[in-house]
Formats: C-alpha cells, sequence, structure tokens
C-alpha cells in the first residue's frame, strides 16, 4: 500500500516524481502557485487512478484517495471545505441524488466546492441571506444574490476550479421563508469552464503566507437570478413538492451530526500531524544547532540540553502524542455514533458533539500556537521559508476559524457543561467524557493527597485534580449564572469565564484518553515508559501553566503545584536523551517535512546555505532596479522637484 | 513638519504620490518586491532632500529621517541591523574614523548595514568565526571566513543593497586571538555595484509572509582573504599598532550601553505601535461586524458587544497603551543614562541594562502575540492579506528574536535579579525600577486587604501585589538555587522558573509607569478617566491571566483573585463605548493602517469586495493551467501510465 502521508511505496525506491517538488512552492507567484497546484492535483489523480485505488475493491481507501487531491491542492494541508461537497451529499442528499452526483464527483467529471459562508456571515448560517425562490411555473430555483454581503465568500476551490458547488441559501416558496437548505449548483460550462450566465466567480485575493493557502482559489460567488432544477434542492430532510409545498421528510435531523462528527475528527488528527511536524522539526534542529556555554574555546552546547528550551519544547512533544491518541479514539467515536444513529439511539449524540467541538477548539488553538513556538524556538533561521515552519503555521492557522470558530464551539461545550450540571443535581447519571461530573461530592470536596514530587507520577492523582478542576470551574459558573435575573444574560456574562472552564473539561478529556491509552499493551521494549513520561509531561505543564485554576479551586495547595514544577523538571531531564528519537518515531520523510531544519540526517547548514541560492533575487548578483533606483541615490543624481 | 508615520503633512491636502502606494506589494514576486523597495527607498530620501531635512538646522531629525529610508525598505517596521551601521560606527569608530564614514552613510553615497550574525553563530557574539588576521607587512587586515558556518548570515541589506558592512570578527594579531571586534569593509564597487575580490554576496532566501520582511536583502557574505587597511578596524575602545600591538584605549566599554538602551528603547516604542495597529484594525472591524443574537430576523449583535471578544481585545487595546507609556518612560531613561555616562557615572547602568532587556523581551512577545490574537478577533477576513494582519504579524515577529533572543534576555534579567536579592540581604539599597525589592520585609509577608471589586481600582492596591509577587518569585528562585552545590549549575537548572520571575518584575515596571503617567496631568476632558480604566485593565488582566502567581506566593486569595476578575467584567463594559474613540485616538490615516478591515469609514464589505478583483488570479476568468491539467482531469483524458 501506497502511504498518502509521504508519497512512498512501502517497498524501496522511493517513487517521488519532480511534479510533487515543494521547495520552491514559496517562490512562485499566486498564478504560477495556483497552476502548479493543478499540475499536482491531476497528477496525484492519475497515480490514484494507475494504482487502482479507485476501484470498488478499495473502498475503505477511496476518501483517503479523493482527500489526497486535497492534500497537494494546499500543500501539506487537507481543506475542509472543498472535501466537504460529497459529504454534504451523502449526509443531505436523496439516494437517487447521490446516485446521480457522488460518481461524477468520484470520478472528477466534475469538481464541486461547498458554498455557505457569505462575505457578511461566518459562524451564524442562520444569517445567511443568499435566496433559493421557487417557481412552481417551470419547477426551478431561482438562486439569487440580493446585498453585496450576501455573495458566497471563502469557499476553497470556488474561485477558479470548481464546476459546482452545494450552495446554501434561504429556502422560499409560496411566499415564505423556511430558513437555510442546501442546493446543487452548476457554476461553469463543462465545455469551456467558462462561468454560467448571472453567475460572477473569482478568487477573493492573497491570503497568510507565501504558498500556503495561496495554492487554493478561495472564491467569491453572486447570483443573479439563476434557475436551477427542484430536483437540485438536496431532499433528504425536506422537499419542496412539484407545488411548491414544503414538506420534512421522516429522517431524524440527528443523522447529519455524524458528518460533523467525522469532519471534526480528523480536523483532531491533523492537529497531532501538524504538530508532530513542527516539533520534529524543533527538536532535530535543537539537537544540531549549538550555542553559549563553551568552556576555554570548547564547543558550545546543544540548544536542546537547555533546559529553557526543554521547558518549551517537550510540552509540545507530549502535546503531539496526546492529540494522536485523542485522535485515535475519536475515530473510535464516530464509528460507535454511526452505529448508535442507525440503532435510532440519539442519546449520546449531546455529548459526542460537545466533546468533538471541544477537541477541535482545543487542539487546533494550541496548535497554532505551539507551530509558531516551535519556530521561535528555532531562533533566527526558524523565519526563513526553507525551514518550512512559516508556511506550515500559515497553512495551519485557519483551522482555529474554519468548521466552527473555536470561541464558538467552546461556548457550545460551556452549554453543555451547564446543562449537565443542572441534570447532575437532580440525580441524572451523565455518561461518556462527562460522566467524571456524576462523582459530584468526592470531586466538590476532595484536596490532592500528593506529598512527594513522585507522588504526581501517579495517574489517579492526575486525573482526580483535573476532574475536580473542571468539575469546580463548571459549577462556579452555574452558581454566578443563576445569580443573574436572566438565564441567558447571566451566560452571556459570564462567558469569559465559561470559555476557561470548557478548556478545562476538554484538557480533562485529553489526560483521560492519553492515560488510558496506556493501560493498554503498547509494543515494543521501553516504549511504554516514554509514553508514560509524555503523559505525565502533558498533564503536569497543564497544571502548571493553569496552576490559577487548580488552587483557586482548591483542590491543589501551593506546596503541591511547586511539587508538580519539581517533578516536571526532573521529567525532561528523562525524556532529554530519547527526544530525537521520539521525533523519528513519527517516521516523516525529509520530502514530508519540508524543512532544512528538521532534515533527518542533521545535515543543516550547508542545506541552509544551498537553499539560499534558489531564490530568485539571487539569479544576478546586482540587483534588478540598482539602474534606476540605486545607482541614482549612491551617485547622488536623484532629480530633485522644486519645491 | 511632515509627519513619517503617515506620510501627510499637516497641512491638508494629503501628499501621497503613488510611488508610496502598499495595496498590491503582497501581490508581486520577490523581484519586484525588492525592485518596489528601491523605489521607494530612493523616492523617500528625494522627499527627505526637498523638504530639507537632511541640513544641520534639521539635526534632531536626521535619525528619524534616515530610519524612515528603512521604513519603506520593510513595509512598515524598521530593520534594527541595517540601521545599525551608523550606530556602531557612532559608538565604536574613533572621531577620525567618524568623520570620514558618517558624512558618507548620511548621503547615501554609501550603504552599510551590520555583519554580526553568522550561518552558525547568533545570540553569542563570542562564537563567532570570521576572522580578521592583522598583517605588518602590508598594515592590513585579511579578513576570512574559514568555515561554512562563519558565513555571515542575515543582516538585513547586505545581500543586494549594501555597499559596506561593518563587520564583526576575531581579531588575530602577533599570533593570538583577541576576540571579537568591528571592522569596516568595502563591499561592492562604487561603479557598477559588483562584489569585490574575494568576496561572496547573496541574499538569504524567503522569509515568514508574502511581502513583509520579503521586501529586504537579508543576506549572506564570505571573505576569501579580503585585505582592508588597518585604519577600518573599529578603534574606539581598542587599537592595533602598525606593529600589529593589541592595546586598549582609556574609553571605558561602558559608553557601549548607551546605543544598546537606545536601540531597545525604540524596540519597545514599535511595539507599542505594531500592536496599537492591530487592535485598532479589531475594534473598529468588531464594532461593524455583526454575527448572531438576532432576535427574530432584526439585525445581529455587533461582534464587540460579546464579553468574549472584550476580554480578549479589550486587554490589548489596554497594553498597546501601557506600552506606549513605558516606551515614553524609556525614551527618558536613555537621556538620563546619557547624562551619567558623559559624567562617567555608572551606578545605574546594570539597573537600565536588565530593564531596558527585560522590557524588550515582554514587549515583543506580548506584542506578536496579540497581532495574532487581533487576526483571529477578526475572524475568516482576518485570515486575508487585505486586511493587513496576515503581514503586519510577519514583519513583526522578528522582533522577539533580532536584537537579543527574548528567552535569552530574560535570563539576563533574571541574573540581575539574583544579584539583586543578593545585595538586598546584606543591607544595600536597589535603585530605579528594582527599588522595591529594598522593601523586602514588608513585600514578603503582606496580604492584600481587597475585600470588594472596586477595591482593585486602587493603584496602591495593584502596586503592592504586583510588587510582593515579583519579589516572592525572585527570592524562591534565590533560596531554590541556593540548594544546589553549584551557583552556575542552580542557574540552569531553574532558569525556567527564572524566566517566570524575570517576566514578573518586567509587568510590574509596565504596571508602574503606567500608574505614574496617571499621576501627571492629562489633557482632555475625561481622558484621564478613560485611561484609568485601561490601567486598571492592564493589571487585572494580568493578575487573572498569571493567577497562579499571585495564589502560590500567597499575597491574594482566591476570592481576591474572583473580585479582581469580577472588577475586569465590569470594566470591559465600562471601556466598550469609548473602545472606537480609544483606537481613533492613535490617529492612523488609512494609507498607514493598510487595512479594509480597520477602515476609518467602517465601509468594510464593498472594500473587501473590490480588492478582492485585484489578485492576479483574476485577471483571466478561466486560470491558467485549465487547459493543461484541469481540463484533461475533468475530461477523463490524463493519459495513464502503464504500470
Amino acid at each position: 500500500m501506497p502511504c498518502f502521508s509521504c508519497w512512498k511505496l512501502d517497498t524501496q525506491p522511493i517513487v517521488r516524481p519532480m511534479v510533487f517538488r515543494k521547495d520552491t512552492r514559496t517562490m512562485l507567484s499566486r498564478k504560477e502557485l495556483f497552476k502548479d497546484t493543478l499540475k499536482k492535483a491531476a497528477h496525484a489523480w492519475k497515480r490514484i487512478v494507475e494504482l487502482r485505488l479507485t476501484g470498488p475493491e478499495d473502498a475503505q481507501h477511496k476518501p483517503q484517495a479523493f482527500s489526497t487531491i486535497y492534500l497537494f491542492y494546499v500543500g501539506g494541508s487537507k481543506l475542509a471545505e472543498a472535501g466537504m461537497f460529497v459529504p454534504a451529499i451523502k449526509g443531505q442528499g436523496t439516494e437517487e441524488q447521490q446516485k446521480k452526483w457522488l460518481p461524477m464527483a468520484y470520478k472528477f467529471q466534475i469538481i464541486g466546492c461547498y458554498a455557505q459562508t457569505e462575505l457578511g456571515h461566518g459562524s451564524n448560517v442562520q444569517g445567511l441571506e443568499t435566496t433559493a425562490t421557487f417557481d412552481p411555473s417551470t419547477d426551478e430555483f431561482v438562486m439569487h444574490s440580493p446585498t453585496l454581503t450576501s455573495s458566497k465568500w471563502w469557499p476553497g476551490g470556488l474561485g477558479k476550479a470548481s464546476t459546482h458547488a452545494v450552495v446554501y441559501a434561504r429556502l422560499i416558496t409560496e411566499g415564505k421563508d423556511y430558513g437555510i437548505h442546501g442546493f446543487i449548483v452548476q457554476l461553469r460550462s463543462l465545455d469551456d469552464h467558462s462561468p454560467l450566465p448571472g453567475i460572477t466567480l473569482g478568487d477573493i485575493g492573497g491570503k497568510f503566507g507565501s504558498g500556503a493557502y495561496n495554492s487554493m482559489d478561495n472564491g467569491v460567488l453572486r447570483f443573479d437570478h439563476v434557475r436551477i432544477p427542484r430536483d437540485q434542492m438536496l431532499m433528504r430532510l425536506s422537499q419542496v413538492t412539484r407545488e411548491g409545498k414544503y414538506v420534512h421528510s421522516d429522517v431524524p435531523k440527528q443523522l447529519l451530526y455524524g458528518t460533523m462528527v467525522y469532519v471534526r475528527q480528523t480536523i483532531v488528527a491533523d492537529a497531532s500531524k501538524a504538530l508532530s511536524r513542527a516539533v520534529c522539526i524543533a527538536v532535530r534542529y535543537s539537537a544540531i544547532r549549538k550555542q553559549f556555554g563553551s568552556q576555554a574555546g570548547g564547543p558550545e552546547t546543544q540548544v536542546l540540553n537547555y533546559k529553557t528550551q526543554q521547558s518549551r519544547l517537550f510540552p509540545l512533544l507530549a502535546s503531539a502524542y496526546a492529540y494522536r491518541f485523542v485522535g485515535q479514539w475519536l475515530k473510535w467515536l464516530y464509528t460507535d455514533v454511526t452505529q448508535k444513529l442507525e440503532a435510532k439511539d440519539y442519546s449520546t449524540l449531546p455529548e459526542a458533539h460537545a466533546c468533538t467541538a471541544g477537541l477541535k477548539s482545543v487542539t487546533t488553538s494550541a496548535t497554532a500556537d505551539a507551530i509558531e513556538e516551535c519556530r521561535k524556538l528555532c531562533g533566527g533561521h526558524g523565519y526563513l521559508n526553507s525551514s518550512g515552519l512559516p508556511e506550515l503555521f500559515a497553512v495551519y492557522v485557519p483551522a482555529c476559524t474554519y468548521e466552527g470558530d473555536n470561541v464558538v464551539l467552546l461556548l457550545q461545550v460551556a452549554r453543555f457543561l451547564m446543562k449537565t450540571v443542572a441534570q447532575v443535581a437532580t440525580g441524572k447519571q451523565p455518561v461518556g467524557t462527562i460522566a467524571y461530573m456524576g462523582n459530584i461530592q468526592h470531586l466538590m470536596q476532595c484536596k490532592s493527597a500528593v506529598n512527594t514530587a513522585e507522588d504526581w507520577l501517579n495517574p489517579a492523582a492526575i486525573k482526580e485534580v483535573f476532574e475536580a478542576r473542571a468539575l469546580r470551574m463548571a459549577v462556579n459558573c452555574a452558581q454566578n449564572i443563576s445569580k443573574v435575573p436572566s438565564q441567558e444574560e447571566g451566560f452571556s456574562e459570564l462567558s469569559p469565564d465559561l470559555l476557561e472552564a470548557a478548556v478545562a473539561h476538554v484538557q480533562l478529556i485529553i489526560v483521560t484518553k492519553f492515560i488510558e491509552k496506556l493501560q493498554e499493551d503498547i509494543p515494543g521494549p521501553g516504549v511504554k515508559e516514554q509514553l508514560q513520561k509524555l503523559c505525565s509531561i502533558y498533564a503536569l505543564h497543564l497544571l502548571h501553566k493553569h496552576l490559577g485554576d487548580f488552587l483557586s479551586t482548591g483542590c491543589v495547595t501551593a506546596r503541591q503545584g511547586a511539587l508538580a514544577n519539581e517533578q516536571l523538571g526532573k521529567l525532561y531531564a528523562q525524556v532529554r536523551p530519547n527526544a530525537v528519537a521520539l521525533v523519528d518515531a513519527f517516521d516523516y520523510t525529509d520530502h514530508y517535512l519540508g524543512s532544512v531544519l528538521g532534515r533527518y540526517d542533521g545535515d543543516v547548514y550547508p542545506a541552509l546555505y544551498e537553499e539560499a541560492w534558489k531564490d530568485p533575487l539571487n539569479e544576478t548578483v546586482v540587483p534588478d532596479g540598482y539602474q534606476e533606483h540605486l545607482r541614482p541615490l549612491l551617485k547622488q543624481q536623484l532629480k530633485l522637484s522644486r519645491l
């Protein structure tokens, strides 16, 4: 089986045609970059066909193969939106619609995007302005953009590549607005790719970074009374009849949650991937880079040996592992949710939704910050594109905003927490990741029994204080909200505190899943011990970082906090000898990492030097502009105007 | 007087030739961008000459005029290194050398850069490898790059523009290595700009962002036995005689500190400027952007009204003001240090050094994070280059690394703190920003008397807990270090804690200077009241963020911490009505801000829409690459190879 993350076959030698080269991507102009991306995508698809990954015998790999196209599209990251055309039709289309549209999409006879957000409307889907008005005289919907702010804005792949889109618009029939629904709309001619009449299409302009998402044609779309057949409304959940009647189907709305859990699970997995790439680069380079500490002209000290470097870097290494394990667990959760949905058991959905929303928010925010921290940990050279880190950051950060803004998602988690606190008071037993709240009697009163630094290595000791902290913060918020006359107003007033309570809850989930993972068998001698150290680092660095939470909720004393910090220092020293092995274990190829600082062979300086000369500015020794601007300045011959 | 930050004359109309347009900079290729920058720099200099800002009568504006060139160089930020050619000669050159070189530099007859860092050596100047070996037979120094890692790497302006450099190298004479010294070296012919024999010059390649520092030719330089006259060694502090004897002059080394204080003061002022730009954009856009909260189809709520938005944004607004005031105070400190140096009074130097190092570190780190937070606070649109925020971030972040890596600087502050703690124990009275440590008896034992949320509005209550926290953290570190047999080892072991103690000390300085500023007269009705609220927000958000410090050192109780948080919420509500006025007060022109989201007129959406069409990708409706790659894919005509 080919590995999609590094594009090599399990059997050597590595097959890597030049078409996939990445090293010059940041030097291309926007047009060149986009063209290069189309080339990569087409070639990737060609390879997928050649390797016969599209046949029915390979059904389980299909989504993976499909997303590989998008992988090249944005140079290392997957685009959620562009990848959501198919899931939208799968989730919201009737069987007939799926049969008609999906095969074309799978074969790239059409290219679809997911057109939801508008210029004036992002997270709040209910605020969208685009209209789809049913005209019974022709059995068509009329798609229209009534205002400037209703222009579709951001959908990936919309600007230049897509031929079709799932467009979300207000469904209006019989004079009544039935709210937001999805419609399949053809945007461009399949003959010559020109936009169809009434449709305005364009790219929304340059984005963060030199390459990054600039290889993606996030687009703008406007409709001027564009007509589509009625049967292009996605009709699984509700329909408009030939006469224009709006009717609900008997398919429960909850089925849509499955897709959401799936998408968010992939985002958490991606967080682990992006973070581990950054950490791999920073750890390897910190082992190569030497600075200060020379005694009498001897060699300088490896940067990785400095406690300050370790205390910033090792928690990120631990986080990369933590997110990987919680991501694996989310895969299980998705299977579980899917099975329950099929059995029409919706009981665990709110918990699964809160859990995935929270994990998406916490892991993406932390990963974005961590990539930038890794860049800083590489000193000046981390600022060079050849380090790979600027692009990794620029391509990653949108994850904090797309698929639910991270703050909006945390507030959803907080709502769920408040609901659960209220239910626990009535004696209802919470399930899943929130089950600990059932232990309210103990958790509201317990005090950590930790007495030595080593006591913090006990997973039970960690779990107890993380549970107590999360629960007490939630209960605190609930109590403070109840003091405000209106519940809604109280929630809004307390929202900054609610965000913190939600984060505490999600961090507990991650810590718990890490601990649970280590209760399984882990193959390889000594591997489990190393992972246990990382687990402790992950938990204790959070305890140290959020010490205010633990102290103010009274589950930990100042002395115990100091012991945790002391233990953290010891753990750093223990992880140091295996740090490079722990990032080598991610098994990333140099091609995939795309970083001269993170090279497996550690031969960083010649690579940096060599890479520099590729810059277009080095095509000539004397720069373009010397004759016109620099020489007159130096020769004091700038022509001055009379004032 | 023209204003250099916005390039307009005080008298209307605004004179802004098209040469200074910035809106398309992120769309240019590297070569175009660099050429455009040369054009801007040459034109800026032409205007400076025309406006007669170079004459002796304008001496006080000279450094400002000079730095304006560099301002255009990197599109909004000043480059410390490129700007340090002149200060280096001023500080380390003899009077004769200054007389010879400075007038040429001032007139741009030569362009100089500051070549210190090497491929393998950054912060540790003593580790540099470039050699300058004196040859008494010709009365010359031989400049040489003995290894790959000794290549000069990073100096701004070195790659393409500079004709000269101050090069730092190991001085070797009579077979002995006398360590690092500065040398003025001509790099390029003044006739045709080609590199002189034995000199290799190039650009080090692309950097973070689309425009940002890519307009700057950070360079690489290698010497192959290049000879320069002996009198081009900077000889103010030490000389090499005609015979090759190394002699120290009687000029005290401390004089160099003046330059360092000056440079760091400008960096703190720049932090305030960059932060206030980002905050201005985010506040204005948050007042325009609406989302959620609509009741029955009514308008949505301004994002700025959400408590979560306020709790993230207003502390940054307060920080922008805090940094501005501490920056102003640093200007005074620079004058004070200069006067004392002239009077040969070096007593306050260690304190001034620690204080400027710490402020540089804390303000730049916080500003880099804050710009990115402001970008996130603008939602998806903040990711567009037209928001101005990606470039502002990319151009700003190097400030965390250059002029002393922020972690290295904090460790210097920590060393000073440990020294002061030891001295206080012997009864010595500390001065300046560390004077509070003299109050050790009280500060080690005091407990905050705060009893209501409003009590936290009292500056004395704030100052007391910030002093107690900083002192106790420093004393804690000192005690823990003393438990380790070797002092040096103890310092290294405890360095992560020492960083935190240093941050606590620096935050106290910023809080104190804000409070002191408000004891002065502030013109304008109601202005002082608004600033007082911002001062409280600045201090209390730090207290909340670092609650663990305050609780674990015992100067604040959990209840008092909760009261601080409660007061913070009230302050946000009070600042909300004036938030837009408080950013308008920065008085930035739209041209200077360079952000469609931060427009003064708030007409954001038409501007976003219009800006999109400028992208080169929109030059054609059907993208380049359609015929070659997209059409064959869609038409199922990709030619498959036989496997």
